[in-house]
């Protein structure tokens, strides 16, 4: 996958009749290659300029195109590409594919137009990750941390970890080079404030994943409760639409539904579930086991109850057999035009009435949670590679501080040092192998 | 529709997560909206140049985007123009027409940009029309004729015919402006001899619809013959795969399967179909009426018979009961490993083993079909919109033959030739109205 002598070609736009397809082409041949089969010398041209003109396969006119030209190393690849603007008919993209092939490109692997800018240093393997979540971006938030991610700043703050410790290293794997000369260039107390300086920065990095992780994929939201507390009527109250069937009859939700809901930028995704309660319905039976299952799972809890037919005891017992998750909000549904003492209900009790749409308290209370979660300068990874790049990186940071206290020679010191500085480099691409680079950028798109 | 004051903006590629979507604006005030949200200021920036920089939402960073600047009256619609390349995501899409929305723009209706470029005089109605065939080209045929009338050939003729006409029809006029001085400024015999001439071009335009029409929409080829004689096994066989249900039954086929088959560049709409015979089950016998009504409006009917069941006495009977259809090839089916006498069955009857995919007989045939609809240099229309008008306008030259024939007043005869120029300017738009410009651009997509 690493050849990068040839010139690779791919659509990089959907497929579908539209105002216009783009067909993209890069590498050390590829103004070349296209200037075979178009209508104007571009030879001389600069990058950066369109030029018009007709794609033709020898005598046939396939199409009549714009070209944009980018000139190593100015472009995406950082090589000579071009990005022909055709009209959008899947056959003339595909004539225009099978026309380029003919004149010595070849189709492109998914990911390889970004595989190529990494191998040619335009972005590091963090700012490569970010490109594929910017295209899967489907909210503000997961927008603006791709954005974030892309321009940088995260792979300058692990850039910058990685620089101190690599410096340190030298001194140390001097001391190696003595041998039993037994100097010591590195100073130890100052080793150890640096190490525990990264091990704290780290922490710190490590422990957003979980934030992060929720801004990019969504929180997940379990709306729980005993059967005809409510729960498919708030999901469709939440979603404004009719998405899950609501009936009086109890055990009308069976299977658990998933729906996305995005509020101040912030998606939800909301599990709908099946009533909690014995049943002799041996699918209501799975579907009570499911929805145990998925509040495991949760990162929040909507927990559901009928005000009008739970007693402060039933709700108490209720309660008590409920997982600990990261966040419960307590709903009391049904409030209908009930006069209610909400002094006699737990403190933070969020009353609404799904069926009368009337769920503002339960909305202030999810924008309590995203504010929770909200976006400061900090950076805030949201990549589990890079999660458990940065988890193995502290274990081997917390070998080199046991290892100080105890004393050990230096070439064990600088082992756990050099682990530390491979697992911080792979979360750049400065450490990187085949196999890595496969996973990452096999789950590209074709094009990008 | 006509208000070319405002800018459009609207995306240009199909939705989808991809590795590029673009965003077309167009408009007076194209390049001072998009400045408003762009990283850079492309006030002074040549045409046909690209520029690296972010889309800003106020404070947001919306993508980091190339746009691509086009300059009134040299980009698609004539107008000042910018293609936003964005990333590939229907979220960042969204938000990139949202953002250029908020600053002035508003989003485009269906083909609004073909239409200003026509409202421009970029194009004229008949190279309007063409860009949509280009876009649902599906064949190398199709493609080629749309090409050709992107290129206006086909324009140029019907101008050159209307110029001719609006030459003479001024010195008629000239006539009527003398009133009862009856003097004579156009020359009645060369008057004549031009109308004889024009009729015979447009005649000669109008008779290529059929195979212009075959040739953008495909052949209307119907598959059809007695039940079992391998219908669907020849369909398989054709499209190489397991498109039809096949089975020694009798009747198997009772829906008429429709599918694309490309030879040459030349698509054919392959119709396979209920085989002809009484049935006593009612589905079947629908099926049966069903391939009647196919058979009569086939333009190329490929009947099979079952070379081991058939004598030839049963196959004239059979071949005596088929509706007239502009060609027909008569296939010999299931020949396999027979020795044939070929003399014994009618001449041109084509011998192949569907089952055994022996079926190079068929395909020469087929391509002997093709080579009858080839394109030469001659215009070739293939639009029921120009057929219709050249069809009036010659009407219109008749009666002025006619006219002239009883010599009629020049006041008459101007009016004929009048309504026959109108129709001829109908075709390039040099006479339109709402009411035509809605009925083609409304069914362009957005974003062209």
């Amino acid at each position: 996958m690493l050849d990068l002598q040839d010139t690779i070609v791919a659509p990089a736009t959907p497929a579908g009749v539209s105002a216009i397809s783009v067909v993209r082409a890069s590498g050390n041949d590829a103004i070349a290659i296209v200037n075979q089969c178009f209508s104007k010398d571009l030879t001389d041209k600069d990058g950066y300029t369109i030029h018009y003109g007709y794609i033709k396969d020898g005598e046939a006119t396939v199409d009549e195109v714009l070209i944009s030209l980018f000139r190593n190393p100015n472009s995406y690849t950082g090589e000579d590409s071009l990005e022909i603007s055709c009209h959008g008919s899947p056959y003339i993209v595909k004539r225009v594919l099978e026309t380029l092939v003919k004149n010595g490109a070849r189709m492109a692997e998914p990911g390889e137009f970004t595989l190529r800018a990494f191998l040619n240093q335009k972005l590091d393997l963090a700012q490569a990750e970010a490109v594929a979540d910017m295209i899967h971006s489907n909210s503000e938030a997961s927008l603006q941390m791709a954005i974030a991610q892309i321009r940088g700043g995260f792979s300058e703050d692990i850039r910058y970890l990685r620089q101190e410790l690599i410096d340190f290293a030298a001194l140390i794997e001097l001391e190696n080079d003595f041998g039993e000369e037994d100097v010591e260039f590195a100073n130890r107390p100052k080793l150890k404030a640096l190490v525990e300086k990264l091990l704290t920065q780290i922490e710190q990095l490590r422990s957003s994943f979980v934030a992060g992780n929720a801004l990019k994929n969504g929180i997940n939201t379990v709306i729980a409760g005993k059967p005809n507390a409510g729960k498919s009527t708030l999901l469709n109250a939440l979603l404004n639409e009719e998405r899950a069937i609501v009936s009086d009859i109890e055990g009308t939700t069976r299977d658990t539904i998933e729906e996305l809901f995005v509020l101040d930028g912030v998606q939800f995704r909301l599990i709908d579930t099946a009533g909690l309660r014995e049943s002799r319905d041996t699918i209501e039976q799975i579907g009570v086991g499911k929805t145990r299952a998925s509040m495991q799972k949760a990162e929040l809890l909507v927990y559901l109850f009928d005000i009008t037919r739970t007693s402060g005891q039933e709700l108490e017992q209720e309660l008590s057999e409920l997982p600990q998750v990261e966040k419960t909000i307590l709903v009391a549904n049904k409030v209908d035009d009930l006069e209610v003492n909400k002094k006699a209900w737990p403190e933070n009790t969020v009353f609404i009435s799904a069926k009368q749409g009337s769920i503002e308290p339960l909305i202030a209370a999810l924008q309590h949670v995203v504010a929770h979660y909200e976006l400061g300068n900090e950076t805030v990874i949201n990549n589990a590679r890079h999660a458990d790049a940065l988890s193995k990186s502290s274990e081997a940071l917390q070998q080199v501080l046991d290892g100080m206290e105890m004393n050990i020679t230096s070439d064990l010191i600088a082992l756990d040092i050099r682990s530390s500085l491979h697992y911080l480099g792979l979360i750049t691409g400065e450490v990187t192998n085949d196999e890595v680079l496969d996973s990452i950028f096999g789950r590209f798109c074709i094009g990008k």
